[in-house]
């Protein structure tokens, strides 16, 4: 399964955990995940390849630079959310005792809710910032750079002239915990391409690994710039709403 | 047309990309370009060897750091501002379904106003918040290192005793309808080696693409440090101008 | 002793110090030091596979990022911890006139008081501001990403809803004469999976390499993070205690 | 005289250049210069082998993560200080139309006044930021990581409990025109490790390339954790001096 192809899952989801760590600007210091599959179409660069019957998912507590594809979960779609772990099916578990990622559970929302193709949940720093300083349930920012966002993470792009929402919801001591306000979050915010947790981090989707990936750092970028307006006094709403 | 020379357009603006995504610094998060062509002379280090007659163009809304020699356009030049898309006439555009950067005619600004030969678009958020900070139509700095800048981009280098001006234009959902407010503040300012686009980014052009992109580096280290210091309450500009 | 196993100690040390380097988070500038020997368990990923009878020390006052196999110092374990100087006992000194890291006495706390297998020591500049903004004794934050430490260092993971807390001790002109006042502030903190030096930087300890990496790196993000809620005027310590 | 060894001075200048440029901390964006020559004892990894008649100077006005060896200057020494250009006496020159570094002149400086090997210029934001917090002629910090630094830059370590003291001289737009002033200041203070230049940067020294690195890095280091400090409204100065 695990096979010379750069592009193969397996191979993909330890290069970008790698990436991203070395980069730095995600933090991806405790726990960062990244899952993959469904019909992972590998944007305009390339064909659609991959079967739409596969779920790869990181493992847990691991160092996130040091994955290996051996390494990676594979499970099949599709299947019931995967909660609790005792009810998992694999196609494929790493010959060593790790576990998979603890999100497994809220990356299948995205699938459910979204049809998503790929799911990516960091703990940026500046996300964790943007629910300390934005205190009720909803983020929102306009005349940004928010066109890389689309309309509920797997729609059209949006416009400069839109106001990008995205709600945060509160956290709890076990991740899978999580599940139900994020698809509570996702149902009553249609139109938003990700989910803020509280003192904790976010959740991104997209159609496939690439969009996931683009519209994780977009967001990213619109949270290091809102915190930083914010610090600085700044407004980060011009639309009336 | 795409050879094994690490010199050539279409192998440069991929590490090009590559590096800037890495360094993280300007932020190319979500549509940073990349233009070369005209006459691009290799800086004094080199031979000038590419003919003035292409121009190398970047695809849109793809991941920068994975650009590959086969997605770059060309086009021929000189020929009038390709603007709106239908006019475009190319030498050579990828087989996959690509876009050419949405910048194409501002870039085209640089080439006919001032005759450069590189030219580059970044959302860098060090320029971003200038032009929040700066809320005027003009940012302007002095006694900081602005000597690697030039009088216009093309011109001679600014000394530490001169004061640099840059216009900040007002943004506009698409890119492309910035492309007369943006000559017209290079008329207004003929001495300004680049264009700030409010809560946008910003456009610096160089006689080739080393000079554009020293000239960009420098800027963004002007723009962070003006925002470091205007958060402070120290005054950017000692001049009495 | 320095053989081709890129998981051995000696080859291991340098990798980490020069990832460590250019990654540029933990701001290893002046002395920063890694030490690892006991029972090296290479986690959930790996074999245990080297004998807990060798503590492997990095050189002190070298360039972190140039450090080789051949630099690194071996000692025997157990043995009384090796201070002053002239008291050590060596399997192995570098050819070179190399002094090992000047931290050895204390990294000996770790192994005696906490059974560690791995003892990690920076100079972070998040680390250093805590022990300014927090100038009491001890360190406290509750409500954050805290899960990816562990009690003691080296006992179960914390939970969300626990308080974490580190000890500050005193800084002292030559960094051996921490020994006690850090042996002191550990038996007094049981829980504490670190202890930080005012104005200097803090200690960090695992079961083993890769657990006091992670650790290090979560303490860093806390650090952090603590430090720009604190410059913000947000609450870091939400549990009542 | 270029080899294949990695530790001579023309393979050594570019391979520091580019290491600076992507760790991005020293902030090389515009003419960031390394000098080496002399007696250059490559610290105690390593044996003194390059005679000490030679200085070794990048080039000016490039790309700083592209000078090759065949870009470096090679002057003899002991010469008088090279000023102005038409007296520079050269024992190698690039074949393309190079300059080399403008401040060749204060680098000579630091080899007449401090006997050092290497000397170091940086435009580090956090240098000129020191510089316009701390608007008098000098620079103080104690109670930090203070003993990376040297005495005069080439003495004895500093004690944690000394101060550390730099110079600040004012720039002028030529930087060859702060050779007199620098030479004064580091007269005036015979213990400081290097001279701040006001809106400009700073200049750093030490026995050989290894050491005046790694006090460019002290000294970074401690400009950085000062701007933290003072923007914090903590002092930087516990010493009653």
């Amino acid at each position: 399964m695990v096979v010379d192809n750069p592009q193969q899952p397996a191979n993909l989801i330890p290069e970008l955990c790698r990436s991203f760590y070395q980069d730095g600007s995600l933090e991806p210091v405790v726990e960062f995940v990244f899952v993959m599959g469904l019909a992972i179409s590998l944007s305009a660069t390339s064909q659609t390849y991959f079967s739409s019957d596969k779920v790869y998912i990181a493992p847990s507590g691991v160092q996130k630079e040091r994955i290996k594809p051996t390494h990676i979960f594979v499970l099949p779609y599709p299947q019931a959310a995967p909660s609790p772990h005792t009810d998992r099916v694999f196609l494929r578990r790493p010959a060593t005792n790790l576990k998979e990622s603890a999100c497994t559970p809220l990356f299948w929302n995205s699938f459910e809710l979204r049809n998503a193709g790929s799911c990516i949940h960091t703990h940026s720093q500046h996300a964790v910032m943007t629910t300390l300083l934005w205190t009720g349930p909803v983020f929102k920012i306009s005349h940004q750079m928010i066109k890389g966002v689309r309309v509920g993470g797997t729609g059209p792009a949006l416009s400069y002239l839109d106001t990008l929402e995205l709600p945060i919801i509160e956290n709890t001591p076990n991740e899978e915990d999580l599940k139900d306000s994020m698809a509570e979050a996702m149902i009553k915010y249609p139109n938003a391409a990700g989910v803020l947790v509280r003192r904790h981090g976010v959740y991104v989707w997209g159609n496939d690994w690439e969009k996931a990936k683009t519209q994780t750092e977009c967001l990213d970028y619109l949270f290091e710039i809102a915190v930083k307006m914010k610090l600085a006094g700044l407004p980060t709403l011009l639309n009336s709403e």
